[in-house]
């Protein structure tokens, strides 16, 4: 058996998020059935992690295991491309150390969420980004993601139904930067919760709103109780990025 | 009756073109529908010029006549997007005077051709390019564009299906330039012929995958026919990017 890792990008606009549900269109399902063609056996996908409904991808890295029939590692994802639906897009594959895990190797994971100004964006920006009528100021914006930072306990920023006992995790990177016309805000951590950067989306454009003071943020960390954090920002405004492993695995 | 201009962008992946067709979804109707929600009448929409199916626009320039009553002038772009499907945006509106031409005004239109190098194209640029696995570089591009610039009968780069029996025109501007990691082609003209910007852009590729002398170019365009130039790029790759008229229209 050879284990293979692929890195996908996908427009999360017509899935029901990545995993596998009955009777819903979902990434790991449309992956599998295209990765069977392609290797004439049932295969089963590991992703570095879920992505929820409406989310997107340009670089999600998952692994499966196959035989050794079928084209090399490095070339595996264009015979897979092959047999994908226009959405999802493999940009690249290599063969792994047989213990490869895409979920539990993965080091660090890199998402960006796109804010945009103004009711007038394009048809080839909206399902890109939140567009919002006014925005708050970079600066203003970036009082908030300071406190975020570093080793915390981020339960204030959890879906209620986020089911892991642990709620500690480390951001190294919370920052809005202006990319031409977007806001987007670049953040990286060990791993996250569920719909963690979306509601830290919310909450910052809630705080900035009412120009509050960047110790509300940590107040509202320190709570550790969702209902003192703003709303979910949508998911069609959040990109994961990428994800880091110790070794580099794409050429 | 007031007449007012309309700003629009919309993504052509999903519509048979402009022009209202019986039984295909087109831009102009789905704009003549939502337009009637609004004015409470039935609506003529006149525009720049026509797009074919699966070419996509960021600056169409329409116009169309409506009562005194529904929204000023300026807003109205906002009042329509509330009607519109998602691929069609109105950008901006303003109220013109009552013989604006959207089609005749038109000093220049100007368009833009994406090319992508790679085979690797993710779900968010595929259907916005046409990505070659390989691309000549930008130098050997641009000694085919400069014999096209300059007023030429361009016979040979029209639809055969083409009725203009005048087929002089003048480009003002035609030029490769590396955007990211797009090669773009900026197009600009009084006006085009039929499939007259892809056929450029077929006949390019090919002249620059055979390195052939840029005389050549001036060669098929004198011959007059169709049959001597190059095939027709694909669709998706072209936008219509602005029309420029004598006055400032919109805000």
């Amino acid at each position: 058996m050879r284990r293979i890792a692929l890195r996908l990008a996908y427009d999360g606009t017509n899935f029901a998020g990545w995993q596998v549900q009955r009777s819903e269109r979902t990434v790991q399902a449309e992956l599998e059935t295209a990765l069977q063609r392609v290797c004439r056996s049932p295969v089963k996908l590991i992703a570095s992690g879920r992505t929820d409904s409406g989310v997107h991808a340009v670089g999600q890295v998952c692994h499966f295991e196959t035989g050794d029939e079928g084209p090399p590692g490095s070339k595996f994802y264009l015979a897979l491309n092959r047999h994908l639906p226009a959405d999802v897009r493999a940009l690249g594959s290599a063969e792994v150390r047989e213990d490869f895990h895409a979920r539990y190797d993965a080091k660090q994971r890199e998402y960006r969420y796109y804010l945009l100004k103004g009711r007038a964006a394009t048809p080839f920006q909206r399902p890109y980004c939140y567009a919002l009528a006014s925005l708050p100021p970079l600066r203003l914006l970036n009082r908030y993601t300071l406190p975020l930072t570093g080793r915390h306990d981020f339960s204030s920023f959890a879906a209620e139904k986020d089911e892991n006992e642990n709620k500690v995790r480390r951001l190294s990177a919370c920052v809005f930067v202006q990319e031409g016309p977007y806001t987007v805000l670049h953040i990286s951590g060990d791993a996250f919760l569920w719909k963690m950067v979306r509601t830290i989306v919310g909450t910052i454009l809630e705080c900035a709103g009412r120009k509050a003071d960047s110790d509300e943020l940590r107040e509202i960390m320190g709570k550790r109780d969702r209902k003192c954090a703003g709303t979910t920002a949508p998911s069609r405004g959040l990109f994961l990025h990428r994800v880091r492993y110790d070794e580099r695995i794409f050429a």
